[in-house]
């Protein structure tokens, strides 16, 4: 599989919600110190939120106590405001971007094809870091999950997809994965495209998807990957909407912190080997 | 692997909870079909249930309107009831026999070592239908699951487990597996002893084991399989209790009504295979 993206020389953090954000900010702490040296403004942006006042000043006050200069809180609501270049402006400024929370859908209907979203998209290009929690996570990659049950969406057409931000590709992130028990959702998409690499983000557990495409997991929780190439079959294709969908061959892993995944090799790294592969890269 | 357990005649049928008990009786009427002919008496057993008054009317009403000919409802509440002759008499004239759902380790802590679960075993032998819904699934192998919270349960110590009813040995059943999202569970289980398949059964869905170790799936639900056997590495032994597992590699099925697997050999069997694996061995 070849990404269809151009390479970028940033970070990406996608984040499965609920990260600490008062104690010992494992997370976050990693996320602020992979910004590119000099580069020490953050913009967060809790577009997706529907409680942005609440949810801005704990990251403004998190990124700070990591020792950021400026903590920019843009509550872009529509696209009036994503057009804004007093935003862009801000972006260009920033070596981490930081999505909040929230409905994710919210997030490519207000920022999909916005002068905003562009300048993000050049900064990652430039090396700036790229983070995002829960919403934030799951709208990152080519192609996102905005809805589903997960009570059975084994079914057909269960879980709601569309385009998301763009910035990464070959896989699909799903967040409160363990928490709200969430694999099928990831077994329902697997099996209607098996290309992708499914990544189900733990509450307070994240992946550093650095530049190579290796995926570092980080913070307490788990991360379960869901690999779905080597499916051998599936009825997807014979049934009408809501009907049972059955899969036979899907892998799965749960990393734990300090472990990786190499998503072009389709290879688990333990902590040794994940060590060697981020050393060759960088 | 082999199992330990003389080969059995009959059938057992390990339903995820929640079956339909009043419209079509979709599953319940395969089980009563198991049934050897000439032998339509069933006994259900609620020693599982805290409310065996509202459940065991329910069951009465299923099989005698499936065509038992007679139903006896047995509510054994202690290990003085489990020991009984006339207990272990009724069991003795039923072709099926039916365990309620509720909580396993009272199936346990009262049948174990009893005159009644000697006779129901002696029962399958002979060719009786054996069957259980929820905790009477879950009962069933050798060793059982009977507590641990599905949130992340992928953390050492967290599933809970002990021995089971023994009719079944090979795998681990858990039941209300999609709709409590209990995949971790299973995936703890795989890593602590790859050996067993992990059957994952869907409310208002089942698996018939068949005597010659196929299983069949039926219902209008889910049967997730989760098989570890190829597991490649997990840190479970280097852990603390609660710390958490990381596992590299367990392998995913979704059966659903009319697809198999072959425990033996770990093979899915599509309707068309399953059938011929079927015809071939019985």
């Amino acid at each position: 599989m070849t990404s269809q993206l151009p390479a970028t020389l940033g970070h990406i953090v996608a984040i499965g919600g609920a990260e600490d954000k008062t104690s010992d900010l494992e997370i976050l702490k990693q996320v602020f110190a992979l910004a590119p040296s000099g580069s020490d403004d953050v913009t967060v942006i809790a577009t997706a939120s529907s409680i942005p006042d609440q949810v801005l000043p704990e990251y403004e006050a998190a990124f700070t106590r990591l020792g950021a200069r400026r903590v920019h809180a843009l509550d872009i609501q529509d696209r009036r405001q994503a057009a804004d270049p007093g935003n862009v402006e801000l972006i260009e400024r920033s070596g981490v971007i930081f999505f909040t929370g929230g409905d994710q859908l919210r997030l490519t209907t207000v920022l999909g094809g916005s002068a905003t979203l562009k300048a993000i998209r050049d900064r990652l290009l430039a090396g700036a870091v790229v983070a995002g929690t829960s919403a934030g996570a799951a709208a990152m990659p080519g192609t996102m999950i905005y809805d589903g049950n997960a009570m059975d969406a084994l079914r057909k057409g269960a879980v709601k997809m569309t385009s998301g931000l763009g910035f990464v590709d070959g896989l699909i992130i799903d967040s409160h994965f363990l928490e709200r028990g969430r694999f099928t959702r990831l077994m329902e998409v697997g099996a209607s495209n098996p290309e992708h690499l499914g990544v189900g983000l733990g509450e307070d557990a994240a992946v550093i998807i650095h530049p190579s495409q290796i995926l570092e997991a980080i913070g307490p929780g788990h991360v379960i990957l869901i690999d779905s190439r080597n499916l051998a079959s599936s009825n997807i294709t014979e049934l009408s909407m809501g009907e049972a969908v059955a899969i036979e061959h899907m892998v799965m892993h749960a990393l734990i912190s300090g472990h990786g995944f190499d998503i072009e090799a389709r290879r688990y790294l333990a902590p040794a080997p994940l060590k060697a592969s981020l050393a060759e890269t960088t």
